[in-house]
């Protein structure tokens, strides 16, 4: 469940709250992660607001090195989690400090048992198999605007964007996906999420929108001819903007209106 | 010849070039149409950098007003004129100041006769039926983000938006298509033109990137039931990223890359 950053913390909770719901609601154990951030107390009220939404029980576990991944109370944490809540801050952060090491093995292999795995902003971007690690703005594509880093790997098809419309980040979603145009790319707007089930099948939740690029009838692309600096050319991309509750399938591509509209 | 503002005036002058060779190169007749400025400078600036280019003869004509637009000398320089380039600054300037005047009509009748148009920024949007008046920045649609008005219609089908990498636009260019997908959204990087000819095939020029979005093949659009600025459903929009050389033909909607890749 990746959340495009800025979710709503106290008047309409929709989504924090739902990420509760989903981990089984009253009494549900949530880990908070704070690594993405600096901020010594993010962790921490994550914490109490998931307390406040029925979450009964759960911890914080302030990753900070490398070596503390490899902690066997913190990945029994883990283990026993009914959900992982990852926060915003730096996803490279994320992705040097637990690639590869024993937590994030943990997240993966809990997350194909069913534990729910939410992100906001850097948490949202790490989730995927190729994350978008830093970039520039712009709604065009240009040849060195984006930086792609090995993700946590949870989402294999997938090239998540946050604070989507809020940071103009179109382009720099196109620049990552004509590398190599296998997979999709998901801009996910503030205070809006994609919740990913077990069927591959997206659907929207929030106040903002989802943009669903989709190169898979991609009939040209000149990035691997395009100069630095230089716009790159793409022809037959096909985007989707979607609100919520509507619902992208990732498997067979297929986006659906809201069934209300 | 629609271009996205910010065009190079001092080291490469191919935009601006490219427009006076249009027009016959040498001894070509340039008039030039400030009122989108606010600026008295703009007109004869632009002059003296066609004469630089080429252009032996035109002028200035300094339209402030609807009863400036029903001066028999200039309606007569326009009709002598091989092109008319009208300058940047706010296009709802251009609508309410030009739109039904006898100069629209003359820069309409002799546009289809083969004179060149051109337009920069304002005076690019103000070219097609449907302008976009003004609007807010961001990468997705929402409901109110964009107000159209009448353009002066050279460009039927057409949507053409401005600074588009730049500003931030593709939001307000789907939201203006939103409305009637019917058209072809334009959005022009800044120092590029599109060059469309009598084939309504349009050839890209320039250092930036065209941005076509297509909505020939939209499945759903939620425009009609989108609350005030709530975001706006889209699904099977259609988007180009053409860079110079590449081409679109605005009749059969097919994009191709530039010949040499």
């Amino acid at each position: 469940m990746p959340v495009g950053g800025a979710e709503e913390k106290i008047r309409d909770t929709e989504i924090l709250r739902h990420f509760v719901e989903l981990s089984g609601g009253d009494g549900a154990r949530i880990v908070v992660i704070p690594t993405a951030s600096r901020a010594k107390e993010t962790g921490e009220s994550y914490l109490s607001l998931f307390r406040g939404l029925g979450a009964s029980d759960g911890s914080v576990l302030p990753i900070e090195s490398r070596a503390d991944c490899s902690r066997k109370e913190w990945i029994r944490e883990i283990e026993s989690a009914d959900g992982v809540f990852l926060t915003g801050g730096n996803q490279l952060r994320l992705s040097t400090t637990i690639g590869g090491t024993p937590v994030a093995f943990a997240l993966r292999r809990m997350n194909r048992r069913g534990m729910v795995v939410a992100g906001t902003s850097a948490g949202a971007a790490f989730m995927s198999e190729h994350m978008i690690a830093f970039g520039e703005e712009g709604a065009s594509p240009r040849a060195d605007m984006v930086t792609l880093a090995p993700g946590l790997g949870l989402l294999d098809n997938v090239i998540i964007d946050q604070h989507f419309r809020e940071r103009d980040r179109l382009g720099r979603l196109l620049a990552a996906l004509a590398f190599n145009p296998n997979g999709i790319g998901v801009g996910l707007d503030e205070d809006t999420a994609a919740v990913i089930g077990p069927d591959n099948v997206l659907r929207v939740l929030g106040s903002g929108a989802i943009t669903i690029v989709d190169p898979a009838d991609l009939e040209f692309s000149s990035m691997d001819s395009a100069q630095e600096h230089s716009p790159v050319c793409l022809i037959g991309i096909k985007i989707h903007v979607l609100i919520a509750d509507s619902t992208f399938d990732l498997t067979t591509r297929v986006a659906a209106p809201p069934p209300h509209l």
